[in-house]
């Protein structure tokens, strides 16, 4: 195939990317948008903090600051800062690691593991409620291609 | 149907929708971080610069700033700012609303009008092989069910 003719065939390819990553982009503000407004209305809580608390609820034994910030690494929010504020909450507490005295990890407590396992069942009802429109057929296969993307952005970065 | 077994029936849907939430979240912040990297790497510009340019081309007479506002509701960033910054720039120019004389419009002047379209062909080939995996048959396919989403979340909003 010539050059020209190449550019001319994959020109509609790299538009429908591009109109996928807009509609994909789209929906990700439109639900973070709503998702937002509710954790602060119902839970008085921030998208960030959900987040940290989500990652230390799904390790249970606990995080190291690095690893948490690695975890989280794609999302936003000053890590420390939220973590400061969980910690005189009470929703967090720092504990040495075992076998290395200088090392801490942070864990959620007791009471903070059983708030977010409540928190985060009300938002899987919120989240199934605004993908109402996406059966389960769809939402699997729509999964398998984002996976594959997924994939391929983890295996070049 | 019993509530007890509704709710079982539900719960893998809800979970597959919870699954396809994260999976797109990921794609999102992966790819929104490799695009920031790579316009402030190649033009030395920002996302939200980039967003407030793409909003002004494809109005080529203009927007009012709360017209410009709201088409850019969600998304981030100071719209007021960015605006400033680029006015101070030459990239965009204030003009009197024929009729209106106290109402203004922003709008690309014919260099940044030049330099946006360049930058956007730049763009969509980024995002074309950022999601070289997805096939045109995939992303029609997903564009087809995002924006059945789409459309469901503006008529609730």
């Amino acid at each position: 195939m010539s050059e020209i003719a190449e550019q001319t065939e994959n020109r509609p390819t790299s538009k429908q990317r591009l109109r996928f990553w807009l509609r994909l982009l789209k929906l990700q503000r439109h639900m973070e948008a709503v998702l937002r407004e509710k954790l602060r209305a119902e839970f008085d809580t921030t998208l960030p903090r959900f987040d940290v608390m989500a990652a230390l609820y799904h390790h249970r034994q606990g995080l190291r600051m690095s690893e948490l910030s690695s975890f989280l690494k794609v999302s936003n929010g000053n890590v420390t800062g939220i973590v400061d504020r969980l910690v005189q909450d009470g929703s967090i507490i720092r504990v040495p690691v075992e076998g290395d005295r200088r090392a801490m990890v942070v864990r959620l407590t007791t009471r903070a593991r059983e708030e977010f396992g409540h928190m985060a069942h009300v938002h899987e009802g919120w989240v199934n409620d605004l993908l109402a429109e996406l059966s389960p057929v769809d939402a699997k296969a729509m999964i398998a291609g984002m996976d594959r993307v997924n994939q391929s952005l983890g295996e070049s970065a």
